[in-house]
């Protein structure tokens, strides 16, 4: 099945004309802290394997869209226009050739976002979200969350699991459509759990995490364990949110991450988003670690890290890591 | 088998008293192209697979040994006679128990390396290599070279390859007492392959590769990869030197190095040789490659980086990297 066919089908019987002036929503970032690496079909973005992830609180996207009488769409994006001729436009475009009742709909859309972008914190992710959430919001579809999270897992994989703010999943699937591919917020709560961002480069990436998922999958020999690593970690990761067991939760994403990274670093060509900067973070948690600290990290398609840690040692956390940005699971 | 039986038999037949009043070797260092990570026999150091290595010329261990009269062995590196206390001392005396014909047997070792110690620039290789030459030439051994090489491959691993200069190969074998697991001179010269050390660090490592190995066959999912890696990477390898093909040879190595360390980057705990200063270099190798130059690396247990490259090459590495040591494979 393709991207239009399935979007065709599921907005068939849905409204075709906005039900207010702008549709509004804002959807969060997510960190996995199993990650999502590797694709079983590129059209519909379903994953070699289940993933799980915590949303950053107030850290996302905020987007507004509206339909405008123009002959093309209008894309602001933290107060700045994107030009016609950018990738991201023509991305954005695409995407929404898929959700416009007809070719005549034009819109503006206007992005507030508070993460810098393509630099491993899932800025296209909580975009994505965000804005087929304002679209619900314009046009009051009555689809169920399942629904809405497959929109967003053909618009960029991982959006799926930004619909929620806490711990959630995003099923793998079995089927060939992706019916049941979809992400679930979890039933767990952690509340003394801190991420800190450690942002080391916000440039954006050299090498898009798209790519670099087809060319791990195609090239690295070592990629072939890596459904049994997920299948295993992720089985830890329930388990240590049910038990409420930080070690164990932040053990299990830092193993996990690294397992990833390894799959890239044994592709061919190598990918290592790691940075000089990035390495000397990872043996300073190390060290901080071996001293009797409890703290871990985890890392995405980018060199920055992000830290776990528990909210009573916030303050040693800082004094060895002045610059990061806090946030707790429940902000 | 264990050693001990091992030794006894092999040695059964030669001379046990000294044919002259002191024997002297020396045995190159020697760095694989394509790496040894594993075992499969911990006691007889059997490996989980072959591996190919080239031999670094005159950097390596000179040995003379001979019998003293006094309760003890006594061993002199660099000029420094080593305590009886340290650890090094007691490794080397548990393998002189293996060949010396009775306890009342003590010998002088006299070493002088010209690489750093425990750096990953295989400096027990070299130096056990040595030893077994200097006491064969002590002894005066009636032994082929395969079993020499195997009782170098039982005192440290990778020593059976430092036997030879050149190319080296040392097969896996498949029998349980390892006597078809040897190194052996391939048929292969590469008079345009530099390899120029870029010492990042010359202290010793905080773990040492035989328990790296251990923690990685026990805990990384991604190892279970690793010997088809090394088949695979094996086969390109000496299709790169039968068609002196040093694009080949490099992209190779460099593959096959970075596979090894990302078996050890998803092991528990994750071992990361590397250093800031080890990424830096290599993504400075990276970029240079992009712009066109012929350069590689390959990395063992430390965060030191062996380049690479063509003879004719030399100049322009060595204006980036001007702190390389710089050895040709016929050195």
């Amino acid at each position: 099945m393709n991207r239009q066919t399935f979007f065709k089908n599921l907005l068939s019987e849905q409204n075709k004309a906005p039900q207010k002036n702008m549709g509004q929503a804002f959807a969060p970032s997510n960190i996995a802290l199993i990650k999502y690496w590797g694709k079983r079909d590129a059209e519909l973005n379903l994953p070699m394997t289940s993933s799980l992830s915590m949303s950053l609180g107030n850290k996302g996207a905020n987007t507004s869209i509206r339909l405008i009488d123009q002959g093309h769409d209008r894309i602001v994006l933290n107060a700045q226009e994107i030009n016609m001729d950018s990738g991201f436009y023509k991305r954005s475009q695409k995407f929404l050739d898929l959700v416009r009742p007809n070719t005549q709909t034009h819109y503006e859309i206007n992005t507030q976002m508070n993460i810098p972008m393509a630099a491993g914190l899932a800025s296209s992710a909580c975009g994505i979200a965000a804005l087929i959430k304002a679209l619900q919001d314009l046009y009051q579809w009555q689809l169920p969350d399942t629904m809405l999270s497959i929109m967003c897992r053909i618009g960029s994989g991982s959006a799926c699991r930004s619909l929620w703010q806490g711990f959630v999943e995003w099923h793998r699937g079995e089927y060939d459509d992706g019916l049941d591919s979809y992400a679930e917020p979890l039933p767990y709560t952690m509340d003394n759990l801190c991420i800190g961002l450690l942002i080391i480069n916000d440039q954006e990436k050299a090498i898009s995490s798209r790519e670099a998922m087809t060319i791990t999958t195609q090239s690295s020999m070592l990629y072939e364990s890596w459904p049994k690593q997920v299948m295993h970690d992720l089985r830890l990761m329930k388990h240590a949110l049910e038990q409420q067991d930080f070690e164990l939760l932040g053990k299990t994403a830092e193993h996990n991450a690294l397992a990833m990274h390894a799959t890239m670093l044994s592709s061919q060509p190598s990918i290592c988003y790691s940075n000089s900067e990035t390495i000397r973070a990872m043996h300073h948690i190390w060290q901080l670690r071996r001293e009797g600290l409890s703290l871990y990290f985890t890392q995405d398609a980018g060199p920055n890290l992000k830290l776990l840690f528990e909210k009573k040692d916030t303050n040693i956390v800082q004094k060895h890591f002045p610059n990061i940005e806090i946030i707790g699971s429940r902000s």
